[in-house]
């Protein structure tokens, strides 16, 4: 690899182009730090990729990696109603990796961020034993609600905004050296951050949000606690995908487990009433009820459902 | 080591404790993101500590690391004159690594932002094959200047806020094992961001600023770069410290070399009028001219001192 000095010269140049329609930096990267635009309510969230845990590069491209690092980061401001306004990336760099891979890996961001409109603001490049990417993403926050996990009533329902267990389907395929399930594999390579469902969810003062990045069994477990409630889970076959079903029926899987214990899906986990959810559900026809908050009495899962367990992330051996 | 939410939850106890004095943090650690107050000129900085490249296990206490990662991102906010509202935490840990060694690590954290007082807004912890540390923290930028690396004139001279080499000088001597020089290494485990010397630059409107991370030479390079000038170092030896003399005498080193070369002493370094710089000595005693800002005709250093070149971090073997 060239010299890290020169690279970062090529990545401000690709950073330049992808900020040139943002007001976000009134001083971009180059100095000690970034100055923003004023935030009345600045949002933040980080969120990190790493080699042989999150990716491999054996199975996703540089421009792969660098989309879904992105996205699932701003998932995180989506499931927090924030609008995106700029990502910091810090990267680490193994020996061995060529600047064309990094550049890459920076088209990669910069598609992901002129799809979901965010500014690029720099950050710091190391040298280290695997590629690494940590994120940082500042929003701006709704003037309406922050919603929280720990929100949830008893009697609400708990709700998702669409099909789940398919990026770890997709993950499972590639795991198994899989070509013919594209669409799958799609599903783990590039996840999208549920901003337009947010919006819906932000009209209907929708208060107890989060995105399911660790699998449906484990977040709702988070929720629960959060909101010291139990969960019931109640999920109907019916809305699990067809291509779901197919692929576990193939490989003799459970699809039930699948969508509890699968994760990053990035769909959003919210609860409300029943009659509210009819209202949701005209305008997100791909959500639907996956349980139901109950009084805490010791458990906060009621029914664990088979051997479903949090998505642990690790695509290594 | 214990569960990773475990884990997150002793950590969450320890923030709360740091955090339970700043107003800057509305929404804490905890859900998809954290909401902070507003900011009106809000500035980032991202910075990284990785194991055998920045510190080393060793060498370091854990509470060292902590504190060391935390100083050396806050100095980034003292170099635009921003004061410290927020900072966030990466944490990837390899396997093997107690609960207590990271708790300790979160108590250096703590004891920094203590000193420079700051919030800590969580972060994300994974597993990786390597400790290390990714930093983003946030400031409130000053209303009446940002200062920039690009800003400096033809004809001002070219000053710093303190002694430089001292960092270097600990890290040579850990590096032979040393153990009767503990005020040298202090320098390199202990660094200090100058929020107070950028008061005093601020004060005097100084404009053109940046810290020295990576060491003079090659810090002075990137101004002159930025700025589009050239600089001929002029450095009196009358200006190093006789612990650096007497420690470079003692092992046939370069005392000039150190003081270009080294890095992580987090001095700042800036650009102004001689008259000005008088008025400011007034105020910081420590500091001293090291060059003057020519113009560029081809070359960014005139008088490329010696071997010197920028501090790599490799702490390593």
């Amino acid at each position: 690899m060239g010299n890290e000095f020169d690279l970062i010269k090529k990545i401000q140049q690709k950073i330049s182009g992808i900020n040139r329609n943002h007001s976000a930096l009134i001083v971009p990267p180059g100095d000690d730090a970034a100055l923003l635009s004023s935030l009345v309510r600045p949002v933040i969230t980080t969120d990190c990729q790493r080699q042989n845990v999150h990716f491999r590069l054996d199975w996703q491209s540089p421009e792969e990696i660098g989309f879904k690092a992105a996205v699932v980061t701003l998932s995180d401001l989506a499931a927090s109603y924030a609008q995106p306004v700029c990502l910091f990336v810090n990267l680490t760099i193994p020996e061995g990796i060529s600047e064309l891979t990094l550049l890459q890996l920076y088209d990669g961001l910069c598609e992901a961020l002129t799809l979901y409109p965010c500014a690029l603001g720099g950050g710091n490049i190391s040298s280290g034993s695997e590629l690494s990417l940590d994120l940082f993403a500042m929003g701006e926050g709704s003037s309406l609600l922050f919603p929280l996990r720990s929100k949830a009533l008893l009697g609400q329902g708990l709700y998702v905004t669409g099909p789940l267990g398919l990026a770890r389907a997709g993950l499972d395929a590639l795991e198994r050296g899989l070509t013919d399930v594209p669409d799958l594999i799609r599903f783990f390579k590039r996840p999208r951050p549920r901003f337009d469902a947010a919006d819906i969810l932000l009209k209907k003062h929708i208060s107890c949000v989060m995105d399911i990045s660790d699998g449906l069994a484990g977040d709702a477990h988070h929720l629960a606690e959060a909101s010291n409630i139990a969960i019931r889970f109640e999920i109907q076959t019916s809305f699990m995908p067809d291509i779901l079903k197919e692929y576990c029926q193939r490989f003799n899987l459970s699809p039930l487990e699948m969508t509890l214990a699968g994760g990053e899906d990035y769909e959003l986990l919210f609860t409300c009433e029943e009659s509210v959810f009819q209202t949701i559900n005209k305008d997100l026809p791909g959500a639907f009820k996956v349980g139901t908050c109950l009084e805490f009495q010791g458990t906060r899962i009621l029914n664990p459902p088979l051997s479903a367990h949090s998505f642990v992330h690790t695509v290594g051996d």
